[in-house]
């Protein structure tokens, strides 16, 4: 189909949605993922691996050090260096802890963040340079990719996965 | 951490991002998910799988069963069922082709989705009740979500995935 341009011109000023419902959206994602490291069985949450690929409570730690110091940065602008070598324990009820730790901290930072941090550039972890909008999709997107990568694993151990619809 | 009520009073009506935006994000994932289609050797996208789950082409195929459908539907309101049932062929280079195609194609339906329609509760393909922003949000998710699931294929077959941060 080709494009009209007559009908193609973009209106840049509608708005999607509002920072609450982002939250909403992003806590909803993480209470799936909360639902997919609950499903592994204990030991292979942290040893089952496929392809060479990292155990899913590594990529769950990959996820706690962006989370909590990325809605904090995002508030306030200081950014620490990311630090992925958090200690998280060695059992999933730990894991949930620091899960469900997160999840308060979140909304803690969060309407801290004004409108304009939203649009505005910055360099998360003193290293990634985006607009803050990007920047925080980017926290989320990153969580689904990796839950995705959970759900193989899982299939392949024969347990079947939360729903992705409910959250 | 504890949340303290008084700083945690949040303000709805924060804007996160525009629709324009909305879109660029959209089709920079859809850039992405391009690049894993072209990294799977030929056979295997039609064929390899892991723990039961589907090939990768039967993935894309309920992804482009959704995309422009769905911008359509968002934009017109005029919602089909979900037809995942559509021929892609049996090559690479044809579901490339139609990827591309669904690219212009939701350039076309998007600036014809009207600001409203974000905030508005639809039916999507008639069965699946949500905001328009839900909606929308919902196909990039389970576009990520399923690529991420790509990934892990690709890691097993011993092919490097493109990196998840280029767009």
């Amino acid at each position: 189909m080709e494009i009209k341009n007559s009908e193609a011109v973009t209106n840049g000023s509608k708005t999607v949605m509002n920072s609450d419902q982002l939250l909403g959206h992003w806590q909803g994602h993480r209470a799936l993922t909360r639902r997919v490291i609950e499903a592994f069985p204990e030991e292979d949450l942290f040893s089952y691996q496929i392809g060479g690929m990292r155990p899913f409570s590594d990529m769950v730690k990959e996820l706690l050090a962006i989370a909590v110091p990325g809605a904090k940065g995002l508030a306030t602008n200081i950014w620490e260096e990311l630090d992925e070598e958090i200690s998280l324990g060695k059992s999933k009820a730990e894991i949930l802890y620091h899960w469900d730790q997160a999840t308060e901290d979140i909304n803690y930072w969060w309407p801290q963040i004004s409108e304009e941090r939203f649009q505005e550039e910055m360099l998360a972890f003193g290293q990634y340079k985006d607009k803050g909008f990007c920047t925080l999709l980017y926290f989320i997107d990153n969580e689904i990719h990796h839950r995705g990568q959970g759900y193989v694993y899982l299939r392949s151990l024969g347990v079947e996965p939360p729903s992705f619809w409910e959250r």
